[in-house]
């Protein structure tokens, strides 16, 4: 058994299954690894921003943390980005980052650079492997933290610590958990409530899941509150059985407005609302000065006991209030952003995965969903665009049985359209919904709003994307995805139910008017 | 006058012509800056990969650095890789990265991040803006540091920065100076090659301009030895006047038995050979340690000059020797690595750029070569795979009278594709030869070098690229080029010459066999 061989199996007995790949040189005996240990699935990506990408949209959906094989330092940064989403949305992931052999990194070989720069703005953990002997327990302990910070871990191993002669591989490490949230919390927030005139509850992480938001909806029905979602969430169930949480919007002096009702702001498993960015005249906090902040429990702890200990605590009934099903919309004509997201709800299929990188031409979704079958959705979490397409990868890779719909700008599609050829070569089923309306939408609205009302040549070279415009039917196929066009509410509703109907990946390059 | 439109006016008295750009909120006011204060073009890429490699293939023509726009740390990580081989070309590249208003960054927004960290690594410089009324001192004072380390320079300005009031703009700083090698070290290298019994020369940076060539073979031919290119150059001169310069081999092994024969190597404009990778039982630096190896000027110095005066003081003879022209080599059948590279050489017009990113596929090129008409080619420098269709973009920017050939695998492609849709827009005379070998072709070779003669299920997958087989006519037509498939040798020569008498970029699958 080699370096590499041990670093595997210590990987696998910790229970990763896949591993996202884009190697080279210097992972070379972990290539040769996977098969001579057994266990991981592969699968190549053609850009690393698909491989970490991926492993963020596995990560969310299994809730285990994929491992990616990444080629030193360029390699990794080609990732960053897609890391930078994974490190917002709290995605435990593990990065094995290949590096010279030890003895040759002195020669500043033209791949060398600083490993470490790269990686730790993204990570949670950084670390290097110190011999061939011990890569296993290194793997382990970067798997512990990636769990533990839920956030990307980087390990980097160093090309003879992969070829040189191991002992073999450690047994797992004990999974972290989350730190509970003590009595004294629980009661404060709960007093605190029941004496508020107007609360609301304000729900990240894992509260978003099912459980969260039926005991957040029996908690504000209790208190005579309201229940809301993070914007963008990491991951958020919907159907018929679970409780609605309003979404955040996205401008800050919207948010304002809408938290202005409000006497408290109550946080679970997230931090104080913040401005995506700053704007001349504004502020970092767009929550009114009359709101009362106060957190019950923080990303890092444990926000689900925390709910369930609070909807005792102020008496909650056994379940949350039943809700009336909006019927849902029946979009019809030319397609809007409106009518676009309109057409996804009411098409989806029970059980669906939708990752939503839809920017502007998906912003009226969430609403909408609220009438679509049981779904998840995951949201772009740190603005980095790109994500949709890995992520759906990932997703789809994780849940073999769940069908996988993207809703997915078409200016962040052209950051990483390479995976689409992953979801074709694993014959995933993902039915991308390409948005294109030939433009940076939201680079167009920010300029609005930065008083800039006929944008010149420059400006507007810089926010078109119609000259030439990209014909994502071509892009797709090349990329080996069937597609198709849609450009009204009943075509792209005809063309979801056949994705649905057809295994394996499509795409619908749905145009925007 | 606003910081942004201050740092504007700077670059643009420093000489910035081209801006490549991929922006965002955080840039808004130097997007708009670019129409009120004029000057400076524009290129939206649609990754930033696109952006920084074009940087790179813009400054190795234009010998001026460009200006790129970048989208705080994930749109910087976006361009890391391409920056890297930048740092290795010796290309200087002045990135403006936007960053959070000040008073905004305390809150950790979701697109915070450390910039810096992600900067430093592929960056000689790297600073912040201090306030809107020196954002124009500032950019002088990376853009002169991007020309002094011969290196990309980082500066991040914050939103309000752009957006305050500025004074107005300073004027250009003075334009750094390589420093000078001594007449010692000339001497010295004089007496050494004048008493050796067989020296070599190995040229790198402006050493292998024409200039640069001619001297050395002078001084060679004086002095009985022979020139050497380092490998992967950042920019060489080719053509009927140019003296040849041998390529040095990509394996460290190949390398050691191509200079056994030598007694002593002189650098010049570069350092000492090493390894591409380190391999077991391997060292670090091939040369054999018979060969007594001897500095006459860093890739920092005035190699130029340096060569200049040692032609003089080995008493060399005013011009180079005559060389014989090689007849070009008129390939036939089936497209192999071999016959594609001599296809390339046979048909690329007068006064060509070449951008060779094809690896194992146009391994065989820079010999053949050497038939070609007078042309320049650009290669990989620090092995970050995806910089010929971005380099091969911002080389036909600085250069529109010269057309631009890009030798361009398909592995490294697919890193950015995305590169074309610029190609199109900006109506780039670039012909891509996309050579379609369906693999990682140097990974099967390394795989093969370790000793992995039969590569399992796994490692196959990570170096096979053919199932599905990306159609690259799709994929350009997708983005926006002309493209056209060749499997013979006689239809890829057929293929440029209809590419040449075009105006704008096309792209031609040539299929390996």
């Amino acid at each position: 058994m080699n370096g590499a061989e041990g670093l595997l199996a210590a990987a696998g007995r910790a229970g990763v299954e896949v591993c996202f790949a884009n190697p080279g040189t210097t992972e070379l005996p972990l290539v040769a690894a996977f098969d001579s240990v057994g266990g991981i699935r592969t699968a190549l990506c053609l850009a690393e921003g698909v491989v970490t990408g991926a492993a963020d949209g596995y990560a969310r959906m299994s809730g285990r943390p994929a491992m990616t094989l990444l080629h030193l330092g360029p390699g990794l940064a080609n990732g960053i980005a897609n890391l930078h989403n994974a490190r917002r949305a709290r995605t435990p992931v593990v990065n094995v980052v290949g590096e010279h052999a030890t003895w040759h990194q002195a020669a500043d070989a033209p791949l060398a650079s600083d490993i470490e720069s790269l990686a730790r703005p993204v990570s949670g953990w950084v670390g290097r492997t110190t011999s061939a002997a011990t890569t296993g327990a290194d793997f382990l302990v970067a798997h512990q933290a990636a769990l533990r910070e839920r956030m990307p871990a980087t390990l980097v191993v160093a090309a003879d610590h992969q070829w040189e002669r191991a002992a073999g591989a450690p047994g797992p490490l004990p999974d972290p958990r989350p730190a509970g949230v003590d009595d004294e919390r629980i009661e404060g927030t709960a007093r605190l409530l029941s004496g508020a005139a107007r609360p609301a509850l304000l729900l990240g992480g894992d509260a978003l899941g099912a459980a969260g938001l039926r005991d957040a909806a029996r908690v504000a029905a209790a208190v005579g509150g309201e229940v809301f979602a993070e914007g963008s969430p990491a991951r958020i169930e919907r159907g018929p059985d679970v409780p609605v949480a309003r979404s955040l919007p996205y401008f800050p002096e919207d948010v304002s407005a809408v938290l202005a009702e409000f006497t408290h702001l109550v946080l679970v498993g997230t931090g104080v609302p913040v401005s995506f960015f700053g704007y001349p005249g504004g502020s970092s906090v767009p929550v009114p000065g009359h709101v009362q902040v106060h957190p019950l429990a923080t990303a890092e702890e444990d926000a689900l006991g925390a709910l369930a200990a609070l909807a005792e605590a102020v008496g909650a009934a056994a379940g949350p209030p039943a809700r009336e099903r909006p019927e849902p919309v029946r979009p019809e004509g030319a397609l809007t952003a409106e009518s676009l997201a309109a057409a996804v709800a009411l098409a989806q299929p029970e059980g669906a995965i939708v990752v939503n990188e839809g920017i502007t031409s998906s912003a009226a979704y969430p609403e909408l969903a609220a009438a679509a079958p049981a779904h998840t959705e995951l949201g772009l979490t740190g603005g980095a665009i790109g994500m949709g397409i890995p992520v759906a990868t990932g997703a789809a890779l994780a849940c073999p049985d769940r069908p996988v719909i993207g809703l997915q700008a078409d200016g962040s599609a052209a950051y990483s359209p390479q995976g689409l050829w992953t979801q074709a070569r694993e014959g995933l089923n993902v039915t991308t919904v390409l948005c294109a309306n030939s433009r940076y939408r939201i680079l167009e609205a920010e300029l609005h709003r930065a008083g800039v009302r006929e944008p010149g040549r420059s400006a507007t070279g810089m926010t078109d994307l119609g000259a030439p415009g990209v014909d994502w039917v071509a892009l797709a196929t090349g990329f080996g995805v069937p597609a198709t066009r849609a450009s009204t509410a009943g075509e792209l509703v005809a063309a979801l139910h056949r994705a649905r109907t057809t295994p394996g990946p499509h795409l619908v390059e749905a145009t925007l008017t």
